[in-house]
C-alpha cells in the first residue's frame, strides 16, 4: 500500500496518517520524495482497504502495490498512457517514428534531413543540440544555435522536436524549444536531473541506462512521476554485454515484460543499439512486430562525414526503405502509424 | 588465403604445397584439423592468386579469407545455404517453424503436441530425449524410449524430427532416429562432439553458447564444416547478461550481422531466450521481421506440470496464435512459410 | 600529438597553431574542451617533434599521445600522482584507508564511527550527506546537516573528510565542507558535473561507473583534468555482471593495467563491490596485495539498523580486524600505511 | 532433506523409502542421478529428523540441505576438504602452486619449465597435452606424446602433474598419466564428461565456466560428487564481462562466498583471467591475501614463441619473483606453502 500525500500536505497531516497506520497494527514509512511525501505500509499480511486512508487530511491517494515502483506500474494504472505532442499520438496502438541526425551540425544539414524524414513518413524530428560526449575533446553540439535550427525545422515541417537535455543548468533553455525532453542513457540515474525534469510540463523520453535493469529504469521513471510529470516515454537503446560485433545488445525481449509491468509507452532506438546502419532497418521492423510504440532513428545526409555516430546513421534513401518496412509490418500486426 | 587439402592428402603432398608457398616468399602454416589438413598463408601484403595452389597435388581448394572462420564465411560462399530435410526447406526465403515439448515425457504427451503443432502449421517437431541438466538430480530425459516416441510421432504426422545429442557416446543412437541433430548451448564448444557430429551426414542445429561471441559461434560451426558437414543451422537462443527479468537476453541485433558474415541459415529460439511464455509470441513475430530463417518454440499440453521449462512453454492454443502472427508478419516481409 | 593551449589563448592563437600544423602537411583538430582548447594532430605517419609547436603563441604544451585520454595518461606523465590532503598522503607507496558510514544518519552515529575508525587506524573519514538513491522514496541523506556533522567529526578526530557531491547545484555547499569530493558511480559520466568539479581546487575521488570500461573511466578523469583539476583518485567499486551472489563483481584485475595506463592513484571499495560484509576484509587484504593505493570501507555501529547498505557494513570491531590484516599484508608488499 | 541411496539400492528399496516419506505427509522425489538414486523431500514446513530415514533399507545417508547442491555444500560437511596428491597437500591452510606451460610443446620445453618452476617453489606441474581450441585450425596439443613428456618431467622433478581431459574418449589415457584431472572452462557443463570423471579415483580440478554462476559451478561439482568423486578442487579463472582490457574479469569476490557455501578447496588462475603477464604476479599475491588455497600459473621459457597463450605466460625469472611475493603474503596471512 502506498499512501500519496498532497504536495502541500503539512507535517501534522503526515503524522496523522502515520498514527492511523499504527493504530491498525501496521508500520508506516514516511518516504520524503523530491516533491511530496508518500507513506509506505508494511507489516500487513493480507491486503488493506484503501478506504482507511483515502479520506484522511492531506492524502491524495492510497494505492495497493507490490513493486518498488508505484506510480508508473500497471498495478496502479491499468490503461495505457497515451501522449499527445504537437498533434502526434504516442502509445495506445499508434506507432510514432522519431528521426533525424544524431547531432545538429548546421542549419542546412538539419533542414535537409527534416524534410527528408517528414516526406518518408516520420512524425517527430530528433536532433542533439547539447551533446554529452565520452571525450572532453569531442564536438559538444551547437548548443543554443542547434535549438534555434530545430525550431526553424519544426516551423517549416510541422514536426514536433525531441532533443536531449544534459543538465539542470541548460534545462530551461532546452525546455523552451523542445516538444519532448530526452534524457540520455548516461543520465538515466542522474537523480537531480530527473527531479528537475519531473517538474517541467513537457513529455519526457527516458532512455534506458547502459547497464540498467528494468527495475532501475522504472525507478528512474518513478522519479519523474513522483515529481508530477507522468508524460514519460521509455526508450530501449541496447545494453552493454560481452558481445562486440554490435555496439550494444538490443534487448527486445523486455518489451512484452514492460507491457505487464508498466502503463508507459515504450519505443526502440535501433541506431544506438547496434551502431551499424545495415542492422537498423531489420531491427526497426522487429520493433514494430514485438509491439513497440515507436522508433527513434538516426538519419544523416552524409554519414561518412557525420560529426558523431556516422556508422549507425541511415541516408535519407535508406530511411525511406525503413519506413516502407515499418508500414508493412505495422499493418500485419494491427498498428497504425502516427 | 586458405588452402584446403583433400581428406586423403598425404604428408608429402602437404609438404609439396608448403614448398610452393615458401618459394613465393610467404609463410605456410599447416593446420592439422580434425578431418583434413588446411594450410594458412601469412606474410603476404596484398592478395595472392589462388591459381598458384589450386592445381597442386592433394589440394581441393584455395580460398582467400580475412576472417578466422573460413568455410562458413560469406567470403568463401556467396549464396545462402539452403537445407532440405524430410521435404522441408530451411533457408533461402523459406521460414521453418520447429515446435514441440522441451522434453519428451511420455508417448501420449508427445503425440498430442505433435498433432497440435502440425495442425497449427509447424513444419518440424522438436523434443528432447537426452537432456543435459544443470543438476544431477533432475530428470535426464527418457533417452532411447524418447527417441522411439519421436520416431512414432514423425511416422504419424510426417514432421521431421530435431532432437539434442549430448555426447559422442549416444551420437550413433540419436543419429539413427533424428532428422536434425541439435547441439545445445552448453555443448557449443564441446569440440570433441563437434568433430564427431562433423562426420555425420545429417543437418545440425548449432545453438549459440550462453556467453559466446558471434566469432566463437562461427568457429564452432567451422569445426563442423571442417569435418565435412556443411548442413548447419545456427540458432540464437539468448545470451547471459545482468538483466534478470528474462531468463536470457535475446540478441536479435546480430541477425543482420550474421547475414553479412556467414551463408548459413539462422533461426531463433524465443522460449529459452526469455523463459516467459507471454514473451514468446511477440518475439516470434520479431524474429520473422528481423529476417530469421525460422523458429524453435516449446509447446506443452500442460506447462504447469512440465518436467522441464514449463514457465516458457506455450499451450497448443497459444501456439496457434503464434503461428497466425508469424504468418501475417512473414507475408509483410515477403517470406513464405515452410 | 596533443597541443594544449593556454586557458587564455585567443582564437587567433589557435588559428596560428592550426596553420602551422597544416603547413607541415598534417591535419589539426581544434578540440574546444570545457576549459581550454587542445589541438589534436592526425595524418602523421611517424612521430612529430614537439618543438614545432611548443614555442608558438598561446601554446602551453605539446604532448605525443597514442590514447584517447591524454592528461591522465602515463604517457604524458611518468611519475605517480601523489595527493596530500589534511596531512594524509595518497599514492606513491602510501596506503590510505577511508572508512565511515554509508550515510551520515545522526550526529551520534557519525561521531561514534569516526572515533572507532580513527582508533583502528583509518586515515580519512567517509560519510554520505547527499545520497543519490535508486528510489525516490528512499532516505536521501541529511544533506546540509550531514555536512555539519562531518565537519564536527573532522574537528574532533583530525580525520579529513570525503563525501559525495551529487549535482552542480549543491557543489558549492559540499565543496565548502569536504576535503575530498566524491563522484559516485552513477555520476561517472555526468559530464556537466565533471566539468564543474574540474574547476574546484579540491581532490576528487572518481568512482568507476557500474558498467564503465577502463577507457571510459579514464576519459571521465580526463574531463576533470582538462578542466584544471589534476588531483584525481580513481576508485574501483565493482562492475555489473551476470553473477548475483555478490552485489557487483570486484575487478581487481584492472589495477595492474591502470598502473600502466595512468599516473593517478587507485583505491578499492570492497563494500559496494560485494554487498556482503563477510567478504570485505578478505578483499581489503587482496587490494593491498594487488598494489592499490588505498581502500574505502563502510563501517556502521549497528549494521542491522542502517538506513542504507547495512548488509555490507562492518561493525567497528570487525573493522579493527580488517585493519590488522591490511597492516600485515602492507608490510609483506612493502607499503606503508597513511 | 536429501536421502542418498546406496549405489546398489534396488527399485523396491527406493519405493520403500518413498512410502515412508509419503506416510509422514511429505512428498518424495526420486532423483535418478548418474550413479545412484537420491530422494529429495519437499512439503515439509520445518526440519525433519534424519532418523526417520537413515536406517531404512538401501539408504546410505539422510542430509538436511537448503541449497540445490548437496554433497559439495558446507551444510552437508563442515570441515574443509583436504586433498593429498603425490605428497602435496591442497586445502586446509596449505597453499599449492601449480605452474607450467599452457601447452606441452616439446620434451625440452617441458623439462626446462618443470625444473624452473620446481626450483622456484611450485609444488605441482601443469601442462596441456590435449588442447580444446576455439579454432579447428589451431594447434591441438601433442596428445599422447605430451602425456609421456609430463610423466618424464614428473619422474625427474618429483612434481605431481595436472593436465586437461577434454572428452570421455581420451579419459582413460589421460587418467593413466595425470595425478590431477583438469576439466576446462568450456567443459564445465559437459555433463557426460563430469559423469565419467566422477567415476575415476583421481582428484579433479574443475574450472569455472566462462559465464557460470557460482550455483551452476557448484552443481557441476555436485555431478562429480554424486558420481562418487569427492576430491574436487575448484579453480576460478575469470568470467566474461563487457571489459576488454583484460581477457576475462577475475572474480576474487566470490572466494569468501565460496568458503561459506562449500567445503571444497578453491584455487585461482590469474593467467587465463587476465591474459596479460604483467598482471599475473600482482593477482597471484591478491589470491593468497583473499584466502585461496592455491594458484595455477602459466610459465613458458619463450612466451613470444609459445604455440598458445604466450601473452599471458611468465618467463621463469618472472615466476621466481611471483613466488617470492606469494611466500611473503602467505606469511602475512598465516598460510604455509605446499
Amino acid at each position: 500500500m502506498l499512501i500519496v500525500m498532497r504536495k502541500d500536505a503539512t507535517g501534522a497531516q503526515v503524522d496523522g496518517v502515520l498514527e492511523v497506520v499504527s493504530k491498525l497494527g501496521f508500520k508506516g514509512h514516511a518516504m520524503p520524495g523530491a516533491q511530496r511525501v508518500a507513506i509506505g505500509i508494511t507489516g500487513n499480511k493480507g491486503p488493506i482497504s484503501a478506504d482507511h486512508f483515502r479520506y484522511l487530511d492531506g492524502v491524495t491517494d492510497a494505492i495497493p502495490v507490490s513493486k518498488p515502483f508505484k506510480l508508473v506500474s500497471r498495478e496502479v494504472k491499468q490503461e495505457d498512457t497515451v501522449i499527445q505532442v504537437g498533434g502526434v499520438t504516442i502509445g495506445g496502438g499508434t506507432f510514432a517514428v522519431m528521426a533525424g541526425p544524431c547531432a545538429v551540425e548546421s542549419r542546412e544539414q538539419l533542414l535537409e534531413v527534416a524534410r527528408a524524414v517528414k516526406e518518408a513518413g516520420a512524425s517527430i524530428l530528433r536532433g542533439g543540440a547539447y551533446k554529452p560526449r565520452t571525450s572532453p575533446y569531442s564536438f559538444q553540439g551547437l548548443r543554443d544555435k542547434g535549438l534555434e535550427y530545430l525550431a526553424e525545422a519544426r516551423a517549416e515541417t510541422g514536426l514536433p522536436v525531441v532533443t536531449e537535455v544534459k543538465d539542470v543548468e541548460t534545462l530551461p533553455m532546452v525546455a523552451a524549444y523542445a516538444d519532448i525532453l530526452q534524457i540520455g542513457a548516461r543520465n538515466m540515474q542522474n537523480f537531480s536531473l530527473l527531479e528537475a525534469v519531473g517538474q517541467v510540463p513537457k513529455p519526457v523520453l527516458l532512455k534506458r541506462g547502459l547497464s540498467s535493469t528494468v527495475e532501475e529504469w522504472l525507478m528512474a521513471a518513478e522519479y519523474l512521476a513522483s515529481g508530477g510529470n507522468y508524460q514519460i516515454i521509455l526508450c530501449e537503446r541496447g545494453i552493454r554485454t560481452f558481445e562486440t560485433v554490435t555496439r550494444n545488445t538490443l534487448d527486445l525481449g523486455i518489451l512484452p515484460v514492460l507491457r505487464e509491468l508498466t502503463h508507459l509507452p515504450v519505443i526502440v532506438d535501433p541506431s544506438h543499439a547496434t551502431g551499424r546502419w545495415a542492422a537498423v532497418t531489420p531491427l526497426a521492423r522487429a520493433s514494430v512486430a514485438v509491439g513497440a510504440d515507436g522508433l527513434m532513428v538516426e538519419v544523416h545526409p552524409d554519414p561518412a562525414r557525420a560529426l558523431s555516430d556516422g556508422p549507425q546513421s541511415l541516408k535519407p534513401s535508406k530511411f525511406k526503405t525503413l519506413m516502407q518496412g515499418v508500414r508493412s509490418v505495422a499493418g500485419a500486426v494491427g498498428m497504425r502509424l502516427a
